[in-house]
């Protein structure tokens, strides 16, 4: 049983074993949005904010934030945007960068226990970004490459995973603030993409005790219908062990493949949370006008 | 590697680890569809026909052929939907009853090696299916339910698939011709059955080597939006490593979640089947009155 803990000034989010999956809203991100990046750049958060609001309605139970914008001011973006999302939403946030001092910048403002993304296992990256890590408090998301690139081999990744562990332990990070990230690559370019992140999540969670998250869209790089196969890649890596997944929480068979998985692995008590989004209409007699809101809506947009 | 190889009098299906999973078309089962039993009694078979083409044509392996119904000449009707499904369709058939009688009635009309369902591990039900299995060179669907009942210890179905696999032997059936059945609970109706299933199939695998098959539609017994959970269970159970279902290829969210789970389970050479059927439309300036069959369907509709 490891619990990791995240939280905004209001709120907690735990990413645990036998918990409900954590999902991590990915939209604010520039990164192949264009749109999105001249707008930052240009200081107008719109898209920002209703892109915020939306994956929280949607489902998200946290947000990434990154502001990974060329020849742009990404430090301040950073520090700009966790402060404004954190005006508008309340669920904990992931700190995204590549970049320590936006790391740091988006750490200063942020409020409650942030969730940093990432630290690689190369060892510049570790010494520099485990201390930060260490002094806000914060958890952190442990990439499985290191100066050799990303290995095919998921038994190399692992041993990443367990140095980067072990750096951190140094720092005074524990063991639960550390959320491994497998690397998901496209299956359409390797085959074998799916089989090793469950073996690899299952080896995690077994044999070191981290909780896990990774960047899911990535499965279906290249792909038709991208939506049908994230979908099935969260719930067989949920059946391995993955409690969290950075994802799209605005594709609806996402939410609705992660909440099933919850019932089928037991993390959805009495499957009530899927019981309340999936409500039956009422039983037949009722009146089919009432199917979509229940009695009172259904007498206020048709029979008043 | 265990495969299950069925037949008809001209098409070949193998279960096996490391294939693409086997989806048994569930519909043509007059239990709980009073329309379908009355018709079927009267020798009305029209629904048997639409059924048995529609299944395969949305993309069942096999069908499963039941004739239950209550008061009526089983083994006669057995035989005779047998024989009909055959001439319509090639897709090999499960014969399924719980009357040894009518198992044997559809045995000795079937073209083919047929797929039995199916004994369970009661001493006198092993004593009279077990034979005629044999005799008939077919497989054989083993129930891991014994005199006692359904365990809700799965320790103790993972014994009863032990038992009716030692007493097949017995018989001269190989272990690659049972196709094991870890019985799957309404998940509304006890929360652990989805890790309870899961755990069992895996065990299967690995400790006992044999394929295995459920009636995944049971999972979702009393939620809503069925489906959902349905597709969720399937790509779960297959990431545990379930090998076939008898299951609803009508619903296509089914389908789909099985085809999207075999490209992760690298069970997909190249993806090649997920993308012939979820072709993207062609790229932008192709013409969008192409974009549902290619050019050459595109050119004949709107060009010609």
């Amino acid at each position: 049983m490891t619990d990791t803990v995240i939280s905004s000034a209001t709120k907690e989010v735990v990413i645990g074993f036998d918990r409900p999956f954590v999902i991590i809203g990915e939209r604010i991100n520039p990164t192949g949005r264009k749109l999105l990046a001249a707008e930052m750049k240009q200081g107008d958060f719109s898209r920002v904010e209703s892109d915020a609001v939306a994956q929280v309605a949607a489902g998200a139970h946290m947000l990434d934030v990154n502001a990974g914008i060329p020849l742009a001011d990404e430090p301040a973006i950073l520090a700009q945007t966790v402060k404004l999302v954190q005006s508008l939403v309340d669920v904990p946030l992931a700190i995204d960068s590549s970049i320590v001092e936006a790391l740091e910048s988006g750490l200063s403002v942020y409020e409650g226990k942030a969730l940093v993304n990432s630290v690689t296992g190369e060892d510049e990256q570790m010494e520099r970004v485990l201390p930060l890590v260490a002094k806000h408090g914060a958890a952190v998301v442990a990439i499985t490459n290191d100066e050799t690139g990303i290995s095919e081999d998921p038994d190399v990744r692992f041993e990443v995973a367990r140095k980067i562990v072990n750096r951190a332990a140094d720092y005074g990070i524990p063991k639960s603030d550390i959320v491994v990230d497998p690397l998901v690559m496209p299956i359409g370019a390797m085959g074998t993409a799916g089989r090793q992140v469950m073996a690899l999540v299952r080896r995690l969670r077994e044999d070191l005790g981290v909780n896990t998250t990774c960047g899911a869209s990535n499965i279906s790089f290249g792909l038709p219908h991208r939506h049908g196969i994230n979908a099935a890649f969260l719930t067989m890596a949920i059946a391995s062990g993955l409690t969290s997944a950075i994802t799209n929480p605005l594709e609806s068979e996402i939410v609705d493949a992660v909440m099933a998985a919850d019932v089928l692995a037991g993390n959805d008590e009495n499957c009530a949370r899927w019981i309340a989004k999936h409500r039956q209409p009422p039983a037949e007699g009722e009146g089919s006008s009432r199917r979509r809101g229940g009695r009172r809506r259904g007498a206020a947009t048709a029979f008043s």
